[in-house]
């Protein structure tokens, strides 16, 4: 059995529980070990001990009706279940669960795409619809619709929309394109959101708010209910396509870049992601540190150079596309153009330019929704590379563009990484991405790296600045800044959970979210 | 004293809540019968005797810690406020609560707008705010940023945004565009929502999800809170923009207008709202009934022909409009003109060729952000004409407008009235607005009205239509309609209501949403 119990629960109700679920999804589908190796479940990132997030055991239901039962068989044993799509949250936690003892909820047999309604565009997914296997299934039936997915293409198509996801085509604020949703409560029943609450509806995944309260933003980044099924907004194939790259050559020119994308996305001149890459993300796709440096701390400035002229890049490198008829992609390209090469030292780059560019390739793939899984070679900068990234929100400003780099790059550095980062500029906002790279067999860059994100979580805070989203680890301590009045929003979202997940089953500690009186303190 | 008291409230509490209320706000902005006249609180299209929605008594506080004082006074005393922003929400109830003797809790003397950010393009606004003062503060201060008004300029930003209301130019999902909100709950606590609950937050009015449950849809066509405060996204100035009107000779032409509207908004080649007005829409603005026909019930063809002659209208009208530099406005309106204007009998005008058409006129500001009142001509078209607005959501296709018109047409006929319609394509779905429009001194009329609504609600929800929005006597029906699974939705909202709040204090009955053990019936 396992040598990890729940927390609270005796090793006979566990047993219990098991038998349970065994009995709802079959023996084959309840994983606990050593029978089954539950390292498939942990944060294979992890800077703490795998046992801070070590799962009890993961069950796999096949449809909405075992979800139910194994839920009941959580609340009948009191045993807490953690949900998880593709399990692929990987910077952020991966499958693993908050609480140790926690059993994975694992939905990814839950695979089927329900629908695909091309004339609407849209499509109908379950929890383990990878962006690989939407993208395949599309291919396969001749659509002409776009999917949006996440930069590694092995993500959930409704993990990543519930977890606030981003991608790089026009489509990418995920949430925003999702239009009905099914939900499983905690006690059981099964709900559809807004239109889909009407019995025959024919307008479900058509128009978002249905009436009365718009509910489904209460089930993403929380432990609410169990998502089973999303839909979401695909966008049409556009009649051209014309992906860009400009090259900065000096660490200020961010402000400039980032001054001059502002109106250029409020006007959706540029209709994608408005990407600024640091050099070393750009690097780190392609070359091991050690090809360049071999010391101790963060690459010397000498090494920066070298990188630069061997692939042509910059110290910073933005990436943007034009969509459309031709027409209409020459106006924008033209003005873009007038605004962002005539930086000093810029240079603007097409396809032809960069055949063979590993870094551009997969941005080129991205921005036009082809799945991929090019940026994991990140993790090949070091040796045993793991990360996690931490994710402030920006204004779109230079001001606050160098603000953010210069607090989380100065102190990356002193502690003795790599500043690895790009910055995504949205409709309004911009998310910085910084892509903390530890070497997971060295415990002392794992406690630094620990530190350093907790440093940097209250730097950014005191500095005015929120992340979106986070790994295990950090969740009381991010939901801990979000704190205005007391904590009245943290002390609303308490009070949604005590009601609609009164014995706390859901999820324990997801976003700072806790069941009544099990609260390990507002910070971890 | 007030002739009515609010339900199960004795007259001596009564006395108690109004005498705290003026101990909060002041005796001038305590409204009570006979010295102030209730009868602006009424609603003045009523199909239902006026006592059916007669308030109690108006409390007008001047800020959030009114508010909060004043939900202490109704919590102390039991007794139950309905709010409302500028109480413009006609078609839908007006400033009328839903239940008799609820006090109203009016925000319109908070008016304050309380940022414009040109930069970021949003603006920040109290409830009181309508959208001719948001459009003359902007203009005051030479700001190139755009409002999105409902049809009715007197409305208001924050009302209309939380009511789920939709305008004319690109920015017409207005919930869509809403970032950033205050929220008074039912127990006094003031809350920000996402970024905003981060203490000294730069991108409260940038980034709309926060970190966390995403919130701010619950306090939307709902009673779970008291919006105080909205952030709202600008739409920017472009650089040029082209309305166009074209008419259609045949009742059946809606099926091809939609077939081919629908791929041109997925593209965004109309990037607004792409609006098809039937021709007594745009008669009824600027025309009255009697000037063509004085017998009883709808209009006979041969006066709907003379009408499309005089006018220069077709039985259909399609509005749309082009923004941008000129040769993006070109290209679009080469492909619009291909795909609409190739409709045998079909004729595109332009702002040259209307000059002096009253219908004309007031689409060209709606569409590029110019409130206006000219809707309001509406009601003239009969002598003591009075409205309800009947508006199921419908997929964009032919099949589906000619379904839901005749759907509605015919029953509307039938029961002696004029159709008078418009259908609003967005980004997937389409509004069909239905303006039910009957004389208020004719008893027997408003009486046909009612019947024929809930007729509609009925005949819609079987061909599974939902409403997005409706008027107070309606509102327990139409949520009724929303019945999956046993209700499943309305008991998760029931649930939440009895969470957040438990007195049963806010806006019993919005949205068919009911204090604990107050519902009157699932069917009002």
């Amino acid at each position: 059995m396992a040598g990890i119990l729940p927390p609270g629960v005796s090793e006979k109700t566990f047993r219990g529980f098991v038998a349970a679920a065994q009995n709802v999804v079959g023996n084959d589908y309840v994983f606990l070990d050593p029978k089954w190796d539950l390292s498939a479940y942990h944060d294979q990132y992890a800077t703490t001990p795998k046992a801070a997030h070590q799962a009890s055991a993961a069950v796999a239901p096949a449809n909405v009706e075992q979800v139910q039962a194994v839920l009941r068989a959580a609340r009948q044993h009191g045993v807490p279940v953690w949900t998880i799509s593709t399990g692929k949250n990987f910077a952020y936690g991966g499958p693993a669960p908050r609480v140790a003892g926690t059993v994975v909820l694992d939905l990814k047999r839950m695979n089927r795409i329900i629908e695909v309604n091309e004339k609407h565009a849209y499509a109908v997914v379950e929890p383990g619809v990878s962006y690989f296997d939407l993208y395949r299934h599309l291919q396969k039936i001749g659509s002409k619709l776009w999917i949006d997915p996440a930069a590694p293409g092995w993500g959930g198509v409704l993990g990543n929309l519930v977890d606030h996801g981003a991608g790089y085509t026009p489509y990418g604020d995920h949430l925003l394109m999702q239009c009905g949703m099914e939900v499983v409560l905690a006690d059981g029943t099964v709900t559809q959101t807004a239109m889909g609450a009407l019995p025959g509806s024919r307008t479900t995944h058509l128009y978002k708010y249905g009436m009365g309260p718009w509910a489904d933003g209460l089930f993403t980044q929380s432990n609410f209910g169990v998502v089973t099924r999303i839909g979401i907004w695909l966008m049409p194939e556009p009649p051209g396509y014309k992906p860009y790259m400009i090259t900065y050559e000096r660490e200020d020119d961010l402000h400039e870049i980032t001054e001059r994308v502002r109106p250029l996305k409020l006007n959706m001149v540029i209709p994608n992601a408005a990407t600024t890459v640091e050099m070393l993300w750009e690097t780190a796709v392609q070359k091991q540190k050690r090809d360049y440096y071999t010391g101790k701390g963060p690459l010397p400035d000498s090494a920066r150079k070298k990188i630069r002229e061997d692939l042509r890049i910059g110290v910073w490198n933005f990436y943007g596309a034009a969509y459309g008829p031709p027409p209409i992609m020459e106006t924008n390209l033209e003005v873009i153009r007038d605004a962002l090469v005539s930086i000093p030292g810029a240079k603007i780059y097409f396809d032809e330019d960069r055949v063979g560019d590993i870094a551009w390739e997969y941005r080129k793939q991205l921005m036009r929704g082809v799945p991929n899984m090019t940026e994991y070679n990140l993790m090949n900068w070091i040796p045993n590379g793991g990360h996690m990234d931490f994710s402030p929100i920006s204004p779109v400003t230079g001001e606050d563009a160098m603000r953010q780099y210069h607090l989380i790059r100065d102190r990356c550095n002193k502690a003795g990484f790599d500043y690895i980062g790009e910055m995504l500029v949205g409709w309004r906002d911009m998310h910085h991405i910084f892509c903390l790279l530890y070497d997971l067999g060295d415990e002392d860059q794992k406690r630094r790296a620990h530190a350093l994100f907790e440093e940097l979580i209250a730097a950014a805070a005191a500095a005015g600045y929120g992340e979106y989203r986070t790994h295990l680890d950090f969740m009381d301590r991010i939901a801990g800044t979000y704190n205005w009045n007391g904590g009245a929003q943290q002390k609303l979202h308490q009070k949604l959970k005590d009601r609609l997940d009164p014995a706390g089953i859901l999820s324990p500690g997801k976003m700072g979210i806790w069941p009544q009186g099990h609260h390990p303190g507002a910070v971890s």
